[in-house]
């Protein structure tokens, strides 16, 4: 028996919306895509926080960015086990079967996992810290960049913001210990990207790789 | 060092015609979720796949919906371990931290991931058997629902389709594993819904656990 | 013997710089596209004139858009003879080769080639009316489009505007007199769109078939 | 009645964007071309193909191309007569109206067009021998290319990039049967140049009418 239930009146009402309206236009467009398949320029590993609008950011149409988001943008590194990985797999996927050419990891201000990160390697998350914890767990990949900004200079609020740029950082260093991303990067098929994108401001850093330093876009 | 480009041009003239438009007419909207937090009502948990466009399907607002977008739109069983899970992580935290009150599965037809498992298991895709592909690895977790639809009647396409709405059932079937998640469900916290889109025709159906089918919205 | 000289200096300045920026930031991308082939969305019919910037205005990725330029973004009636027809062939290549979903026929403000066509058609411009004025012959195009608009009340600046409103309109007409056209349309494959671009302003109009008048975007 | 639609969402959106932003930075400029009238340096020819972005590789500003595109970047024969001609039309107005100095022919490699003609010259492609093909009947323009390399050594892929070379040849060698053009290169007043863009490679190749070779710019 699965706990399902009909879908709540206010999405159905949008749906509706939507397809009487963006469908519409679209359609013979997205009958295409629907029969030719899908050929995304751009992935994009971003963060499922309600408040980043990867698709409306760079006004996207439909079939241009094959996206995978997951709690604060993480790549863990490189490991062949048994254990299912989903975000290995997304990212497989799209290098080695799509063939993408720009990767880019999207992360944001106020991310609640990277401070929940934060406070667990700090002692004040003592939750995030039990075997049991599928996010304390998650947010393990981050520790790296914790331990590279813990000493900084500084308030809470500004360490966070550190720590949220660690969170691109670790996941671009995570990226090239993957036998097929590493393969592409160097062979001029794929470039990697790190932004970090403000909620409050609208603004968008890129990670300068010369420069050592996020730069406003 | 970093393996990290600029932004290219389009994109980055993309993001300032967002910011020149879209967001300075938002602008103190997404100041205050900045400043007070995202208070999401609906997770979604979708496909990676380009053309699938959640938030024009449902109109979505800044702040309105929690988005964890993997391959195929599959939940893994729960399961402690020391291993990371990047899909429990998020679920955990839209339950038990954001307390959302809906939790959508939204697949789609045309699914490169749900082909690859049903390839994998009938022998045509070896290269996915293979303990190293982390695309294999992820979609084991549909395989409860090839074996539920390989005796189906139909064609291949028929089979497929029928493969795509058992990525969403197997996990609804999951989500109830997690403690967390049957306690919210029970407790009337949390309404789950499951949901098929069709990409060339842009319907949509939903499972109806009473008649233990999908239905048009 | 040609008569063909090295290209000027400015302009080989100008390729270099593209060629170690934009180029080197796209060119994984642009090496699938050489190889995989276009598949661009959208075909747009404009001017040839030097202050219409069709891709910057829609902020054009390398692969979107197939454009068509000629004087005044006419399209001629459809006419089987062996007489040669560059518009034509590019239409017929759009939509029934490349199957393009959409064609936006692009008017403009201050249109030197609708400017001589109403300067030939008031008799101001007699060396337009002579057989061998190729300008005159391709505007003869746009006539019944002025004899729609002469009587209109309002200076000669009104009438000119109008009239750059019905290359638009023609254009749309005539491009329903093509069989494949007029097929792909009612099939739903293809949808048109008339617009006009104001160039002083930056303002763009669509024309509104229920309206039967260009409202502002 | 016309068949129009509104402008899809995707392309008002980045309208929008570019208003916004290009051109408020550029309004002062655009005003004045708008109120003084073009007066651009150079005319381009080029190909339709949405690959081939012609204002991106010169770094163009508003006001300084008059661009013409029509399949393969050719052009035809002088020939008076009461046909309509868009491309001597268009080379008409740029040579004597606007009086251009520079006249690019941009031709490029994995042309569609170009391809087109060399198998309907082959018998491969019998459809566009047919009367009725616009694009067979505009591809004829270029058979006296086909039959200057048709003899050539090589493979199918090695007589293409022949045939695409002969395509901006044979443009140059027709540009110089139109008498205006003739005399503004006699004069002075206007130079002629033949262009060779590769894809995938970004390279460029300009005719050296001394050599009788491209030569990589």
């Amino acid at each position: 028996m699965h706990h399902a239930k009909p879908l709540p009146r206010f999405l159905v009402q949008r749906y509706k919306g939507w397809k009487a309206t963006q469908f519409e236009e679209n359609k013979s467009w997205y009958s295409r895509l629907a029969d030719e398949g899908q050929r995304p320029r751009t992935m994009i590993i971003s963060c499922c926080d309600s408040r980043v609008h990867v698709t409306s950011i760079f006004g996207a149409d439909s079939g241009e960015f094959f996206i995978h988001r997951n709690i604060a943008n993480l790549v863990p590194p490189f490991e062949v086990s048994k254990t299912i990985h989903g975000t290995s797999a997304a990212i497989e996927y799209a290098v080695t079967a799509l063939k993408v050419s720009n990767l880019v990891v999207l992360g944001h201000s106020k991310c609640g996992g990277v401070q929940g990160c934060y406070e667990m390697c700090t002692g004040e998350a003592p939750q995030l810290q039990e075997a049991s914890s599928f996010v304390g767990r998650w947010m393990d990949i981050l520790k790296p960049g914790f331990e590279r900004i813990e000493k900084n200079e500084g308030d809470k609020q500004a360490k966070l913001t550190a720590l949220e740029h660690e969170s691109i950082l670790v996941s671009l260093e995570n990226l090239m210990t993957f036998p097929f991303v590493k393969e592409a990067v160097e062979s001029g098929q794929l470039s990697l990207h790190g932004l970090w994108h403000e909620i409050g401001s609208g603004s968008l850093e890129c990670y300068d790789a010369d420069k050592k330093e996020f730069t406003r876009v």
